[in-house]
């Protein structure tokens, strides 16, 4: 068996999408958000080729901008992306449609390139019409800013930023002289099958669409699509990755994949650690479980529980509720062999308690919840946070 | 078209178990709760007949009480129903099966009647065992106390109590000489398939076990199973039915039908009226429907959603995010022809914004949300709370 090279690498999260050779980038203030924050990002991909794939919201309610991007990114091919915050362009009928192709169009017309090959991105709050007038004149600001530095990288990491407190970037380079680089925004309604998240991805190896798509399909599966910290999916969700090719290296596509997971897993870590109201970081990883299907469900089931998640906001290990949870879901679970531990302590063995609670410390800020079904040899991982006074503080006073 | 007699009669919340003629109650202190608040309570059918049906939880993790009585009514047959706060006795082994047997066994030397013919409900912490010696001495004590006034009647609603801020109760006389009574309690752990619901109910009126079982599925699946405060079902939920036939009087089905189905909903109002932490009291509302079960996964994933119950907290009539959940559903949804009114106002219309939504004023307690989906004729409600800092700081710091 042949160890990889980058193995046990782990990303940088001081580059992000620019760490890619072939990428330049930008990120500014265009008055899209009344507060004057940055909220207009722009990403091109100078080539020499420009695969892309991309995974969309599974959400029947889809923004405008998903809307157009799968059209756009149906042949493979992306030359560039252009993002806003402050406005999700989700609910807005026909015109909002239309506010979306005239993004496009304008960002094509500046960048001399056909609007099919510009993905478009919005998030904020839904229902509400975006401010053209701003955000096309900010498309002419932001094509003049456009630069390959780790610094508008930056810019556009943090112009697609909502409620989250910082911008997450991560980037890792393989030894063979390729990389991967990447940013993520998303902290609330963040749930399965992508979250109220966008991400950009870009590399500079040469790869053809259809193998990118697959990589990315397989490598959002294991990381986007395990994180939820409210169980809901948003309207918006996009995550792209663009290939420059502009290293000249064919990866290995083992290895590729195994890069690209280690910069989405590291910028779901990053989402999840600053997710709304987050005092606890979860992780619950439920193995012996019959097929992977039964893992994943049980521990988003489990994830999800809101009186787990207040018990964990309270630093309570109440084993109790997450059988109560597990007992929930529509997976395969037999009582009477379930055993939970809780950061390393065996607090309920085969359905009964095994240890007394106050064994188990949740006063600090990660929290390990491992249940075994002992049914079968899966195991699936999903992150999550706890249920927080801040969370209900932040959502109950910000309209998104 | 016949009109009931009944149609428009409230059931009155000052009487519960014991308006229907033919039953005792007892509720008090056993010293099971550390607190020394009430916590044991015990009914007995004194007959002529002794017609019983139940419907319990559909979580997999079923308590040792829940386990005890599906087989004791299993014939259709009850005489009594011993109930413990302070304990769920869930999770608790072969050791706690034995203590729910040991239980019924208590009851039935006390009462001389067969262990089989008594059910037994817990509801409190999981996973701990019960204090025997308390709780099989409490027996005694409310065997002395029984009896068939309004005051017994309370305190048996009382002593079930757990985070509940006060007793639940409901009756109905029809005008034919026979009633319906009953008490519930529940507060957490509120949803579908029962929620961390105890409700004994009764009826002097005549009804074999077969119809009596027929009438209270269908009713308890328009009423209890309606009632979602958080998405979590217990291990203990139960809901029991006995009928004594005093009265002499095999009511109208139909008619019986509706004084259970008055009796419950006026209990569910009051189970969401006082919900942990509940400030808003929401009902969400699905017409439209192509059908039925999809008026009902619509309106419970609207119900659930933490981000559309932190909105209502706020006073928010925040339309994108009841949109969201909507289209998270596993129902049919097409986007461009959903309303969604709140309090009288279409803030939706069509998929896109259809007013101001500071048209609609959430400021009082009461939320109606009317979601069209303009596919079918099927419609469903859901009853729901907010999402409040209460609500976080009661099951951060309650262990149940």
């Amino acid at each position: 068996m042949t160890t990889s090279p980058i193995a046990d690498a782990k990303p940088i999260r001081t580059a992000g999408i620019t760490a890619a050779r072939g990428f330049r980038a930008a990120g500014l203030a265009a008055g899209i958000k009344a507060s004057g924050a940055p909220d207009l990002a722009l990403v091109v991909n100078e080539g020499p080729i420009d695969s892309a794939a991309a995974v969309f919201t599974t959400n029947k309610v889809k923004a405008a901008p998903v809307l157009w991007s799968q059209q756009a990114v149906a042949d493979g091919r992306l030359r560039a992306v252009v993002l806003n915050s402050g406005g999700a362009n989700a609910c807005t009928g026909p015109e909002g449609f239309q506010d979306t192709h005239a993004t496009a169009e304008k960002v094509a017309a500046v960048l001399e390139i056909s609007a099919v090959d510009v993905a478009v991105c919005s998030t904020g709050l839904i229902g509400e019409r975006l401010p053209m007038a701003q955000l096309l004149s900010g498309v002419d600001s932001a094509a003049a800013a456009l630069d390959g530095t780790g610094q508008a990288g930056l810019d556009a990491a943090t112009a697609v930023l909502t409620t989250d407190s910082k911008p997450k970037q991560s980037a890792l380079t393989h030894p063979d002289g390729w990389s991967v680089g990447g940013f993520a925004k998303g902290a609330g309604m963040l749930a399965p099958n992508m979250a109220t998240m966008l991400s950009v991805l870009t590399t500079d190896a040469q790869i053809e669409p259809a193998a990118l798509a697959e990589h990315l399909r397989a490598v959002t599966k294991l990381t986007y699509d395990r994180l939820d910290v409210d169980g809901s999916t948003s309207t918006n969700d996009t995550v792209l990755l663009l290939a420059s090719g502009s290293s000249g290296v064919s990866p290995d596509p083992a290895e590729f994949v195994r890069v690209l997971t280690a910069v989405c897993g590291d910028l779901v870590k990053q989402l999840q650690g600053d997710a709304e109201g987050v005092t606890k970081e979860v992780s619950v990883t439920v193995q012996g479980a019959a097929s992977e299907q039964d893992a994943v469900t049980v521990a988003r089931v489990v994830a999800r529980d809101s009186l787990v998640k207040t018990a964990f906001f309270g630093s309570d290990p109440n084993w109790g509720r997450i059988v109560m949870a597990v007992g929930n879901a529509q997976a395969q679970v037999d009582p009477d062999r379930l055993d939970v531990a809780v950061n390393g302590v065996l607090l309920c063995q085969a359905g009964t308690r095994a240890a007394d609670r106050d064994g188990a410390d949740l006063s600090g800020r990660d929290i390990q919840v491992v249940i075994d079904l002992h049914l079968g040899e899966a195991a699936a991982t999903v992150l999550t946070t706890d249920l927080s006074h801040d969370y209900v503080e932040e959502n109950s006073a910000y309209s998104s």
